[in-house]
């Protein structure tokens, strides 16, 4: 959804507490907005997921281990470099960055979570960085749509959903901003997202919550296969709703809330599929009647992470040998006689063959679609995932080539 | 090595009792050799590894489950279709081809050995297969080189090697086949190869040096990340050889024997990597001193798999970043303090940090060659693995998109 000036002022209002700050700093990147700062008016309970690297970078090493675990005051951003693998001076580096959120708005080291996207290994500039924070003032206080377009890399556009809601008949806000674009899978590599609400809901509802929606979210895209060293997903609540605390996972207000949250979360993975580094088209992988969840999950990434599956989509050839060369590569347990096979509404595969009435001039103009569905029906259990995926394409490698992002 | 008249003609004569015929069934390609029958005079031990995939070809099928466990008569393969996911009617068509090798050379049906490799889910068109295996004639004596050249599909050139040793002072040969080329892991995908010798040795010998070189040759490449439904490696001896039979593991004579297979098979599985679709350099990925063997292996996989890295190496930028990534990727446990990255001879990054001697226009020279080294020391323990890859380039896209293959 477009945010327009009208309806970001509504919500710049109604989440009140929580002040965006975006900045050209001109440290990594030269004349764009490169450098966002979230303050909270006072200490929020706050939730995070982060990245599964076994090289994870020094901001995700500080959110994962020495900052504070139920409250922050500030997020910072920066883009255009991960601060990763970058050792001893790495660590200095941010803990000069976040000594000078603290300093500007009096708080608590370990009160400021910060994510850094952009090229590993190399160190920050952070000169610039310090500067902009010290000389923050009200000049700098920026639009939601700025905050998504000041954490871009190669992103082509900002990535914003956001829903209000009632709950006790008082209103619930609720806001995401997301950054993408390449290295997306399996566990939300490279992506970062800041969702913001004003529910109010206990701490540990708030983390309960942020894991389920990021396992069927942005844990469940994939743009090439790869993961980085940097993905986070932190979700923040200023708890200024007027309805009653939200405590049981099963009140089904709190049901209400997890649903909208799913829904935001699913528009923005949406969001960073569809802008995957020369993607041309969303696909939505859906494995159904699986044995289990894991099996249902593996099934459809191995689809989604296949470059033969993928440049098939590209070229709009369905070539549906290949969704099941890749349903094999899984190696999960299947029968492959009970397995259906569907593009689209269109039953290609059955009974481990192909369909009698599979019409491959049919499949090739439902191919043509931006929007592709592949379902993959197993009939050995009840269990279902959905994954979004998008087509490989030369763009791509032109894009990782001939840049250094 | 590329054979010529004469070298091929001495392995026919001390290859003694396997014929090679070849043909050009047109059954899927046109005016192409498309077509191997390989025959033994006798009935000889062999040793089958077969791709992992949960939907198997029905040949893949075939040969784990009803052929004959210890000694066969012949091997066909056909290129172009691969007669997987083809149901009923692809088993039928299976016992159709062994039905008409046994009628030929009059062996029983579970002595035939069976591969195919080409488009899956499409049925085979058998009669032109059929028939010229029922006309074959000694018109049809092909050399090795011929053979290599049948069992192509998307491959620019046929796959050949050998070497003749010695044990107890009398010669030993071997001979290997193999085609490749795209969808090439993590166990052997749309790869075939058929390594013949006259080795005098033990049936369990044979199981267990195939099982041991197949790990560290064709388990060990990648292409694309993708793996086939198809994937067949056999390894046949006549033990014509006049040495003593060698019976176990330790004994020297044995052990130089599987040195031997394991080059052959090293060659061979470079060749195929070298020829991966659209690549433009080989690429060897060596992890060393991890915790297990199996943590070896996932570290080096996950580099060779990774999109960011293998377009980074097209594009022959030093994003040793990526590299650090696809290790992170891997999700085993690292110290990233101990770990040291070499690109060639030239270490990029130690202490968590890029190295203070690391000079990006050296490295940058160094990655204008066509061959790449990258060496990953874990300073864990004292595991090691080698795994084999090549980039990811335009053309792989073009190949993929345009080609039914």
């Amino acid at each position: 959804m477009i945010m327009n000036k009208k309806n970001q002022n509504s919500i710049k209002d109604t989440l009140k507490g929580i002040q965006v700050y975006t900045f050209t700093s001109n440290a990594h990147y030269k004349n764009q907005k490169d450098l966002l700062l979230v303050v909270f008016e006072e200490c929020l309970n706050y939730a995070g997921v982060y990245t599964q690297s076994s090289c994870p970078s020094i901001p995700v090493s500080w959110c994962k281990q020495q900052l504070n675990k139920k409250k922050i005051r500030a997020i910072l951003v920066n883009a255009g470099n991960a601060n990763a693998f970058t050792g001893l001076r790495g660590e200095n580096d941010l803990k000069d960055l976040v000594g000078a959120v603290s300093k500007k708005i009096s708080c608590k080291i370990d009160e400021v979570a910060i994510a850094s996207t952009g090229v590993i290994g190399e160190f920050l500039n952070t000169k610039p960085i310090i500067e902009a924070i010290s000389s923050m003032s009200e000049e700098d206080v920026s639009s939601w749509h700025d905050a998504a377009e000041s954490i871009m890399t190669t992103d082509t556009y900002p990535k914003i959903a956001y829903q209000t809601i009632k709950i006790d008949d008082e209103d619930v806000n609720i806001i995401g901003l997301a950054k993408g674009s390449g290295m997306i899978e399996p566990n939300m590599a490279t992506m970062l997202s800041f969702i913001f609400t004003d529910a109010n809901l206990s701490f540990d509802i708030l983390n309960t919550i942020l894991k389920d929606v990021v396992r069927d979210s942005f844990n469940s895209i994939s743009v090439d296969g790869d993961t980085s060293t940097s993905d986070t997903v932190i979700l923040v609540s200023t708890n200024a709703a007027q309805h009653e605390l939200l405590t049981e996972e099963k009140d089904p207000r709190t049901k209400h809330l997890q649903e909208t949250l799913q829904s935001i979360a699913n528009d923005l993975a949406k969001k960073i599929v569809i802008d995957g580094e020369g993607a041309t088209k969303l696909v939505e992988i859906n494995t159904i009647s699986a044995v289990s969840k894991d099996s249902a999950m593996k099934i459809a990434k191995s689809i989604a992470n296949s470059p033969l599956v993928k440049t098939a989509l590209y070229g709009e050839d369905p070539n549906w040998g290949r969704i099941v060369g890749a349903i094999g590569k899984s190696f999960e347990k299947i029968d492959i006689n009970r397995m259906r096979l569907f593009i689209g509404d269109f039953l290609v595969a059955y009974n481990g063959a192909v369909s009698e009435d599979y019409t491959e001039e049919d499949v090739k103009n439902y191919m043509r679609n931006k929007e592709i569905l592949i379902t993959v029906e197993l009939n050995q259990g009840k269990h279902a995932h959905r994954v979004w995926t998008c087509d490989l394409s030369h763009k791509y490698i032109d894009i990782n080539t001939d840049y250094r992002s």
